[in-house]
């Protein structure tokens, strides 16, 4: 049996948003939540990109609050018409969408009165309730956690910094580390080898990436596992497949 | 009633790839992807990054499969352990994965002989029974089109390539026209008024999408509708609702 420290702790990424899916918007949050997890011992299982929509919002949600141990939002937490995570996401744990105090002294605080905070910027003090703060110096507003759900910004400037201050405090186990090999063939000269090996290290997980650059073919290997000592061993077996072929 | 011209056409893409769930590569698929089906008159509805896991496979191409017109993946169809597309799709729409022969010919033309396929590259030549092919002059192993599920590469430079191929060949809506208004002003200046210009205008989707620039705030109000003559009007009422706050 694992002891709870090499239990594998998972995560679920949820990108709201219509202009990533039209296209007009490049996505830039997914590799940044990809890499700052994994270094950090838990693991990204699934990403899904949906559009503004509630339903869509409430269903994905619920699906990956069932399976992940942790559940990352970016997107629809502005002011606008077009920003309904927060009401969303309260409808998905079935809980009230409501004004959070803490939230809207921030938000008080940066815009001097009540007036200016407008009954726009109002929204971006409403939160599931039971919710908590995560601070955002760049903007001021803030993203939410409810329970096991975070919701962060989708500027990405601000998404960072909030996962940034996020990851420190969750529980997360041994990190994945990760180990490169750059091989000058083309990766079907060796498929069948390196699928020996992958045989015979099932603690670590092969992965085989071809590439070609101006005209010039090659596969990236990449070697990832919690166990460090095997990792390099499997590493040396994939090194010495390599040189067979070249 | 809608004329059948007027019928929205609808995808999903599944990006199949532990690389871009470690972080380890960042995607340039989505993007392509989401441009090139909008400008073609297809809405791409949603995008799941799933990792390579037959199951995880088999689940996400079946609900694609319900929901949408078209269905792409991308990634997992080389001749290596981890290339498990296919076969997983086979999977999904319950058929066998059978060896193309005229994918074979292909690599039998490309590679000069049956021993230098090898069995790895072998692979390449199996797909769902009842694909058809989709070409490729890069690598030359191909695509294959089961149905609506087009499995394409994740070589960015070949996805690239068949998608552009596919396009023409597939049934499409009217294209989603789109303009842009580039605002010197925080979103929650404008919020409520651009909630009203919403409420007026049902067939234009306006998305907001703040940006902070060397402390520079703004806001890039994006509209998009099949309709052009529609858009233009709707685009001139947020011109003259930011020339209010200007």
């Amino acid at each position: 049996m694992k002891s709870a420290k090499e239990r594998i702790y998972t995560a679920g990424l949820v990108v709201i948003g219509n202009e990533i899916l039209s296209g007009r918007t490049e996505d830039k949050n997914i590799s940044y939540v990809a890499t700052s997890l994994n270094q950090a011992g838990i693991r990204l299982n699934e990403v899904r990109v949906i559009p503004d929509i509630e339903d869509e919002i409430v269903f994905a949600i619920n699906y990956f609050r069932e399976r992940f141990d942790y559940i990352f939002t970016t997107g629809g937490i502005g002011p606008t018409h077009d920003d309904i995570t927060t009401q969303s996401i309260a409808k998905a744990f079935g809980v009230k969408n409501i004004l959070n105090q803490e939230a809207y002294n921030i938000l008080l605080e940066f815009y001097g009165s009540p007036e200016k905070i407008n009954e726009s910027r109002i929204r971006m003090a409403y939160a599931p309730e039971g919710s908590e703060l995560i601070y955002n110096s760049l903007s001021k507003a803030p993203g939410f956690k409810k329970e096991n759900v975070f919701i962060l910004a989708g500027v990405p400037k601000i998404m960072m910094s909030m996962i940034d201050s996020i990851i420190p405090t969750l529980d997360k186990g041994k990190p994945l580390k990760s180990l490169e090999v750059d091989a000058a063939i083309p990766e079907g000269t060796i498929a069948s080898s390196l699928s020996d090996i992958q045989d015979r290290y099932r603690e670590v997980e092969i992965g085989s990436y071809p590439y070609y650059d101006n005209n010039k073919v090659g596969t990236v290997l990449v070697l990832r596992s919690t166990n460090e000592e095997i990792l390099e061993k499997a590493k040396n077996e994939v090194v010495l497949l390599i040189k067979r072929f070249t």
